[in-house]
């Protein structure tokens, strides 16, 4: 019996726990998870998520099945509520109950999205986002300890790096010294927690994936990000002046020290994102204690070279305007991501118009957008 | 009947909730704020204390009771516990209930003290010390604002400013940059949640004390540290091997770039550390937002100096050894307590001959140690 639920594990793939999993990153992760093979374990809290009609997954995760043809199990907790996730790791471990007592658990690493992300809320209500991101990874990695589960990718922000000594940004770059934002500090702070946890005994593998600036949807249109009220980014906001729902776009400065004047980042499309979680997972084993890794394309795009790309890519114009500089917004940045192609096999693939183009499609569907 | 309770508040003096208040710097400073007049209400969730006879306060408070003739209100809470402490706020807040709804608080302000604290243990279960260090800030803040409480001193240390980029080490010295253990990183991360939290809307006054190397004791020798198991700090070790607890002190290193080679740290009484606290309470009202105070004499000394002056000072031979130096120990620390002298109208007035000297008048009570 014990046999036979080993070998129907190893078959259905290995079981990710999955935190956030029906926000932008986790909904489109989870998706390429579930293509790649590994069965799903989803949590979210449903915080800024859309509830579907049955009432059970978020619409996002109902789309994700539909779009896979598979299924995953969900469940709705807040990751602060210690019992709650000591009860559903319980659920997934079999050693407690097992005759033979061979350790195996079901859950076999876990992908940590979950968090509060607006960096405007954050510099509002800063204390919210100190007790949701650090409460509940703190807690998570306590009950990750406890059933033995210590293979994690964590979801962090090239924010960390805050203002660029140079370009482009490796991970050897100092992080912390001029986070300009509550938000960008808890994901530094966690990254220090990460990084004592493992230092504090062996065994942890845990893989931390700064991002650059995701954008972009699914190719079906069907899930994507879709903010309500006044976006914090800028390809949400382009979209929204593109479908009228605002008169123009605000472009927050043109006197940066770039070749057109507006501000230059590195935008990645989500589904290179969420591709770069999977070629993670496969590297885990191979990633003693913590590591981090740029996930960006390595390529700049400054604001106005976004909004021609947009209108060229979808036939939509995008009426702009220059106001003011943000405090705190640099000039430039984008990743060196040489270390996720050398160790992770992984690089992005697709290019700003691609970005462009999944909007196009995630805007025909804007009836059934989440 | 409000005017009478307001009058007879005014006349008591202010009162002022301790946290962590059984505690070492906790109750000195709780013996200082009763013999200036203020009104305290402490508590601790006595994890690191000795409790008294009597059951109901930590012995160092029954203590600290004795020596000033004053009492105090004491609750046994875990700062975690946010609606014990709401209930212990409630109980203090007399606006509820006035029917002028004249909005007077009987708790005017907040020392928070609170914290684990040992940098070894720290490295060993760091996930203790981020949960119990930042839960217990973040709700004892949380509840604060909800009470209307934005008078507020922290306790925090020198470890924030790492290693040093020059000496002696001013508040406007880099911090986080180079912490070496969760301990100091709790402690710089709280700062930065302060910081955030004081940006985030107007009306807070939040003083942060940076304590270089406390030692000694009242001069009553009733309160002082004494910690069980190998002391993590120098002067109780000396302590230890003084009266013949321990063979002899280990010396780490003796290839420090100081005179002597051994390290040098800024010490500083525990009772002008205690005063220090009270001098920050009354320029609270003066500091707008955050402000960070060093709290160091401005005097470094090296470990064979404090040997000497302890030998010198207690008469007592203090045999030691040199053994290898400890990861993450930097040549020197000591502090510029300029900003101190100037805006809190404070300045250390013991020496290190008195440090010593109050040591052994501890010591010559060890049988009633706590």
């Amino acid at each position: 019996m014990v046999l036979a639920m080993i070998i129907m594990q190893v078959m259905a793939g290995e079981t990710v726990f999955v935190t956030g999993a029906a926000g932008f990153v986790g909904s489109h992760t989870v998706l390429e998870l579930l293509n790649s093979g590994y069965k799903v374990v989803a949590a979210d809290n449903l915080c800024n998520a859309q509830k579907s009609k049955d009432g059970v997954l978020p619409e996002s995760l109902v789309r994700v099945q539909k779009l896979t043809g598979q299924t995953l199990d969900f469940y709705t907790v807040d990751l602060q509520d210690k019992q709650m996730l000591i009860d559903i790791f319980s659920k997934y471990t079999w050693y407690r109950s097992c005759v033979m007592c061979v350790v195996q658990h079901e859950i076999a690493c876990v992908i940590h999205f979950a968090a509060l992300k607006a960096v405007g809320e954050s510099c509002k209500i800063p204390l919210a986002y100190y007790r949701n991101n650090l409460g509940s990874s703190v807690t998570l990695l306590e009950v990750m300890r406890e059933f033995g589960v210590r293979r994690l990718v964590f979801s962090s922000s090239a924010t960390v790096y805050g203002s660029p000594l140079y370009l482009p940004l490796d991970e050897d770059h100092p992080v912390g010294m001029s986070c300009t934002n509550p938000y960008g500090r808890t994901k530094y702070f966690i990254e220090e927690i990460l990084h004592d946890v493992a230092q504090s005994e062996k065994g942890w593998h845990i893989i931390i994936l700064r991002y650059f600036n995701p954008i972009g949807a699914h190719p079906s249109g069907q899930i994507g990000e879709d903010p309500q009220g006044t976006p914090n980014n800028l390809m949400p906001y382009i979209a929204q002046v593109a479908v009228g729902r605002r008169p123009r776009l605000q472009v927050f400065g043109d006197q940066f020290k770039t070749p057109d004047g507006t501000g230059v980042r590195d935008y990645i499309h989500i589904m290179d994102l969420a591709e770069g979680h999977v070629a993670a997972l496969k590297y885990l084993d191979s990633c003693e204690g913590t590591k981090p890794f740029n996930l960006g394309t390595g390529r700049g795009y400054s604001v106005l070279e976004v909004i021609k790309t947009f209108e060229e890519a979808t036939g939509m114009p995008v009426p702009y305007e220059i106001v003011g500089q943000r405090d705190g917004d640099v000039d430039s940045m984008y990743a060196n991501p040489a270390r996720a192609e050398k160790l992770l096999n992984w690089k992005a693939k697709r290019d700003l118009h691609e970005m462009c183009k999944s909007f196009l499609s995630k805007i025909s569907r804007l009836d059934t957008l989440i």
